[in-house]
């Protein structure tokens, strides 16, 4: 936890009171006593300083901050992620770690090689998927939620949902392993916002594949190496980011 | 499993009988029949095609193929890895995740950071760590396993160790938050094999740096966002194929 977030609701009088899993961080990990200082943020807002103003060391651990925010947190990079729904596990890994890389909107979506149980998964409630995307917050000391979307009928997103998603973005990228092209081509020249699809392990079947080329996405190869899904959305969005950097 | 792979002592006259896992893979989910052909693989060895000379689809399960190797496994990409002992479940999935993106050698190294019961996991023992890297080489289609070093010592390591691998190397790069420079910027030009470290979580101590440093280390910076080493791992990697492709 490299920054302690909050919700704009749990701040009073620019004091906030933490009685949970980040009390505990305070006292058992940063080990902080009053008048020491912390880096805090509130959710899709500001982050700042907040100071330790009372500290409770035993069980269970309540910390009293005063909090001061006056900076806008680290812009994400311009990049979107479109995921045909991954094993419930694999996708709290997947939030967490590409929510740390920096994303603004995850689409999840069904394809035919989705098993149909994981739609039946409890990570898909905001409830349940929030935590993982705020410790990916935590991690990379940012504060703004990713907005996630679910669609559970590929032909509808395909068709409709997809054309009109396609003005917000420059390129639209589709990891395909017989494609020619790789990353860097296919992102030559291009300056704007990106959004990257990545299939279901096992991959897309043909009739996603024309469908999803239709809808204007552009075909790239990440090389003979067959990669499993969590590996490759990182794989993949680290190359993005690079290609954007330079 | 997209390569069914066997140590070389399993082959007699061109044929071996499985009776694990992957004999229940064959089984249950390539559902493969009498006279199917599947891809094999023999572990640092050649690749090619294996034909089902029988089945046993009742557990426990029983296949035997008729094996015909003939093509070299395609060669990982010239990157060795250095890495500060990560908690055993981080480095259990980093084995899978680096081997499958391909990897020569990786370092397991300690550092002041690294919580000294990570030292005493079964882990680091070859028949525990040996079926992660397997695991890999099964998702990435590889025969060839990595070389795992593992050195207990910083200090030994990074004045004795260190200086010697260097000639092996064109470029050592240190991921270190507070470089200027990117890998972009670090890689330019450099043509050859390439090693990189990454530390443990909360980072090298300054005196580490140094070390490293003076062994002829380059730093680098991913920007501002702080990832876990996992996620590091994954994307630096990445990052580096990329521009080795380039």
């Amino acid at each position: 936890m490299n920054i302690i977030l909050f919700e704009k609701d749990e701040l009073a009088d620019s004091t906030i009171l933490l009685s949970d899993h980040r009390a505990k961080h305070i006292v058992k990990v940063l080990q902080s006593l009053e008048g020491d200082t912390l880096r805090v943020g509130m959710l899709d807002g500001k982050t700042g300083e907040a100071t330790v103003v009372s500290v409770k060391r035993k069980y269970p651990f309540v910390v009293e901050l005063y909090v001061n925010l006056n900076d806008q947190p680290i812009p994400p990079p311009a990049i979107d992620l479109l995921l045909a729904l991954p094993r419930p596990i694999m996708l709290k890994r997947i939030l967490s770690q590409v929510t740390a890389l920096g994303v603004e909107a995850i689409y999840l979506l069904n394809a035919n090689r989705v098993e149909k149980s994981f739609w039946e998964a409890g990570i898909l409630e905001e409830k349940e998927y929030r935590p993982h995307l705020i410790h990916g917050l935590e991690q990379a000391v940012d504060t703004r939620l990713p907005h996630i979307q679910i669609h559970r009928r590929f032909r509808p997103f395909a068709e409709d949902v997809l054309p009109e998603l396609a003005s917000q973005y420059t390129k639209l990228l589709l990891a395909h392993p017989s494609a020619t092209e790789n990353l860097s081509g296919c992102l030559a020249g291009s300056n704007g916002r990106i959004l990257y699809a990545v299939g279901p392990e096992g991959g897309w079947v043909d009739f996603e594949v024309a469908k999803l080329l239709s809808a204007g996405m552009q075909p790239f190869s990440m090389g003979n190496r067959i990669l499993k899904v969590d590996t490759a959305v990182v794989a993949i969005h680290s190359r993005i980011c690079q290609e954007m950097e330079n």
